[in-house]
Formats: C-alpha cells, sequence, structure tokens
C-alpha cells in the first residue's frame, strides 16, 4: 500500500489553496491542500504499525512549530506546478530529516526539500503564466501553527484517507 | 467552524465503496468513504481543542471492535441515497451515544442511528432503481477491525479535512 506522510494547514490557508486548486489543480478532488513531508512510500499492513509507532516518537520529539507562507511560486523549468512557498525552518528541515532517516523507514533518496502547498498543476504553458501572473500580486504571506502531522494513505484512484495523525510534543 | 466524527474503513472496502462513488455519489471529491459517528457540528476554535482531548478520553474507553458490513441498501422513499449497510453493534450504538452526551458537546438530536457508508447520492429516480439493482446482486458482505476514529472539519468548498484521529483503547 502506498504511504505519505503531509502536514495540513490551517483552514484558513486551506481555504485561499482551494479557491484557487479548484480550478487549476488536477489533484484538488484527491486530497486536501497539504505540506508534503515524506512523498509517497511502500508498505505493507504489517509493517505500517510499525511505522506509525515510530512516526508517533518522532512527532514526541518535536515541539510544535511556526510556519510561515511567504509567496506563491512556480516550479519551472521543472513542471508547471504553482505553490506556494513556505519557509524552510530549521524545524521542517529536522522533520523532513528524522522521515528520511533508514531509521524511521526505507525511501528513495529525492531532490532536495522545498516545502510547499500545491495550487495548481498540469496547466498549459498559457494557464501557467496567466495564473501565476494573478497569483504574484498577491500577497499570500501567513503565519500559523503547525501542532500535528498525517501518516496518509493511497486509495485505488489516487485518493488519499489519513491512516492516523500524529500531536508535536504529544506526552 | 465545522466539525464532524467518522470512521473510515480498510482502503479494501474504500476502494469498493470509491468503484461506485466515482459515478454515483455528487460527494466523491469532499470525502473518502467512511461511518459518520456525528453528524456535522458546529464548534470554535477555542471549543475544539476541549472536543478533541474529550474525544481523546471517550476513544481511550472503547477497544478496537468489529465492523460488519452486509449489503447495499436505500434509504427511499426519504433519499435516493445508496449505501453499504453497516451493522449496529453495541460498540457502534455505545460510541454513536458517548458522542452525543452533552458531557461531549451539544449537538442537535437527530434521527435513529443506521451507521452506513454512503455510495451513492441525488440520483435520478431512474438510475437509483438501475444502481440499486445491480447493487443488490452483488456480495458485499466483509468484515474488519475499527481501531481508531477521526475528528474532521469542513472547508468552505464543502470538502473535509482531518483534524486529528484516536485510537480505540489507546494508552
Amino acid at each position: 500500500m502506498k504511504y505519505g506522510v503531509a502536514i495540513f494547514p490551517s483552514k484558513k490557508l486551506q481555504d485561499l489553496a482551494n479557491s484557487y486548486r479548484k480550478r487549476y489543480d488536477t489533484k484538488y478532488a484527491f486530497i486536501p491542500p497539504h505540506i508534503t513531508l515524506k512523498q509517497t512510500f511502500e508498505a505493507t499492513d504489517m509493517e505500517i504499525s510499525t511505522v506509525a509507532e515510530r512516526l508517533k516518537d518522532i512527532a514526541k520529539k518535536f515541539q510544535p512549530f511556526k510556519l510561515n507562507v511567504t509567496k506563491a511560486k512556480s516550479f519551472q523549468p521543472v513542471s508547471n506546478t504553482i505553490y506556494f512557498k513556505v519557509e524552510l525552518s530549521e524545524e521542517l528541515q529536522e522533520l523532513h530529516v528524522a522521515l528520511h532517516d533508514e531509521k524511521f523507514c526505507k525511501s528513495e533518496s529525492e531532490h532536495a526539500f522545498v516545502p510547499h502547498i500545491t495550487i495548481a498543476q498540469d496547466l498549459s504553458d498559457n494557464e501557467h503564466s496567466d495564473v501565476l501572473g494573478q497569483l504574484s500580486m498577491l500577497d499570500v504571506s501567513h503565519e500559523e501553527e503547525v501542532k500535528r502531522i498525517h501518516l496518509l494513505y493511497q486509495l485505488e484512484d489516487g485518493a488519499w484517507t489519513v491512516y492516523e495523525t500524529f500531536r508535536l510534543g504529544a506526552e
């Protein structure tokens, strides 16, 4: 089964992201607005309870931390994906490292961690320019506190369901 | 903000439900297949942490329990909603009672609890007959274990995000 780890930001930020995603994100219906901490990885039904326990332990070691969204950006020329840029804080970096340590669970090495909330993807070049143009003029700066992380799994149709959430710093 | 409490069944059952929901459920994109334990209720940002604490306490008092899906049924003549019927076990009944006790959080009285997984809604009468006819011939009997319950909140576009999950019987 396919799993992933993500942060769901506040309703306020999700509502803002969804006002764009509704029109511009082909994955809109598959998952609420989120910040991916660990990309899709495979685990069996047996393995996942161990993974969940380890994730619980990792979450315990972190305290709730501030998350800052600064502006809308694009992954061009790599892809036409537009996103809200999330500041790479020390805590996000450490969380990312902990989730990619082999003590947590094996996973492919990946690109540098660029924390973000996707708001548009699979756009044509014209759409991409239009949407990015609109969004560049928008002040999306926003700060909030991250209190929990989510372990999710993917259904056959591509949609994601939450398996379990873990409070940061919880006893 | 609008909150609700639900059980997400196993991936296997969700995949089966979604194979129908994709075509026949207008709320398909808003939430994965689920069993509602407590209908939408209002809570402020302040109240919800207390609600979450109480839900954690309630979850602790229950042990994981068996969930049985028996067949596809319809809410007609009340509505054209088709669902997988979930057997009303003692545990489900007690969980439902605990979530509607005023010690948990105030909520409107509602109809008798008919645990179910919606697979089709807002169908025309013809579609309803067709789909129900197809599904009646299908053996959907299924048993699994419920290990956790989910507290969700609703975004402005109608979609639901998981706020937190609670393990049944957890320390």
